[in-house]
């Protein structure tokens, strides 16, 4: 099975959203991170307005496809695992983990799984809270900690999408495989110096220490044979420039 | 300096925001993670409106408290890191590095750092990209990798606050401490490009490409205070140079 095919198998619950640009901004973020298996429980909105579908851009499929229910035990069905959201409570006896700790038991394969998420105003209420087996908050600012629906589902989409695809963590850019080989980079640098002792800003007794501290900086960008060039063009031109100078 | 504080020194500046309603979600994502500095650079919308405060909820103190500038060079004064966020592209031949593997870059004592987000349509152009010393994107769904404006700020705003009160492995850099400001690149890049023109290797028609070329070259580098004045040193040289040869 593909990681595709392992988000594919993730529903998103909203129990009862009342806000048609949250749901719309909830449409656009899954597809951005792979999920598009939207299931909206006893939905308090038109989550299929003009609103909504302008906030989904692109994702009004997601918002299209979406499965309308009228409980949360309906949302569930043929689900396996369920991780539910919540904000930090005294009244939940139970242990509250991170997006990155616990999201990853929904990515398995062959079986269903479901992220639950509880309406604006109220959050999931304890009876709602308890069909999932496991608690999922976003640790936030003591002063303010309630996010809007749509960022804290926007989190949890990108924290499962790391996930999947963890291993392309950096991309290098094509054009930066393209690097000046050692002997282009040490022509330019007897080059440089050559020219720093003509206009006198080297002496031959300090030029070792100086060129070394010169190569350090350029070493450090990882010099293009095009970046190269643009250099060894500066130093030709100041060449010239003393010489129309001197005449 | 406690971790609030490292929260305190970053700088969330938005290009051109367009979009009221962005705007007001960015500044309560922002307040939810910690985060209160918010710039704004030649806003294209009524960020003050009232669409604008709905959406920020609690979070209306960052919104009426946000600094307006009218270009990018201004947002960054004082600024010593800055990174910018982008879509993947061929145009920049740089690294672009996941938002958990740069963030943590701009948690420093005592310095002011700053993240930067395109405007909603186009993105960061090559030009403003150009000002920032590190790149982030937001892995996605390549059928549809664009995020909208304030999910990308809440997910790099998410990032910043785990890395401050959750993982307590990660260790700030300290190879990385003795950056130049990006004040003091700003006056090396003009006193190169001023000396490349007086040599005549610029024109005044290809000055603004070749000095692109030039910045992110120099950028790339991550030059210290003590190398950008063994770089203006060689400026000066050639100037006098020029003068002596003329004389």
């Amino acid at each position: 099975m593909s990681s595709k095919n392992l988000l594919e198998n993730i529903r998103v619950i909203l129990v009862e959203p009342a806000g048609t640009l949250n749901v719309g901004s909830v449409s656009r973020v899954m597809k951005n991170m792979g999920l598009s298996n939207l299931v909206l429980v006893n939905p308090k909105c038109d989550y299929l307005s003009p609103e909504a579908l302008q906030m989904s851009v692109h994702a009004d499929d997601v918002l299209l496809n979406a499965k309308i229910v009228s409980n949360l035990s309906q949302a569930l069905e043929g689900v396996t695992r369920a991780i539910a959201t919540t904000v930090r409570s005294r009244s939940i006896p139970t242990i509250l983990e991170s997006p990155r700790k616990a999201l990853p038991w929904l990515l398995a394969n062959k079986i269903e799984t479901a992220l639950i998420f509880g309406p604006e105003e109220r959050g999931l209420s304890n009876q709602e809270l308890n069909y999932a087996q496991r608690y999922v908050y976003i640790q936030a600012n003591p002063d303010y900690p309630s996010l809007n629906l749509a960022q804290a589902v926007a989190i949890c989409a990108y924290e499962l999408y790391q996930i999947v695809f963890d291993d392309e963590d950096v991309k290098f850019n094509q054009d930066c495989e393209n690097v000046a080989s050692l002997d282009l980079l040490d022509s330019y640098y007897q080059h440089l110096e050559t020219t720093l002792l003509n206009i006198g800003y080297l002496y031959s007794h300090t030029a070792k220490a100086r060129m070394e501290k010169l190569r350090r900086l350029f070493n450090k960008s990882s010099l293009s044979p095009e970046e190269v060039n643009i250099l060894r063009g500066i130093l030709s031109q100041i060449e010239w420039y003393g010489q129309q100078k001197s005449k």
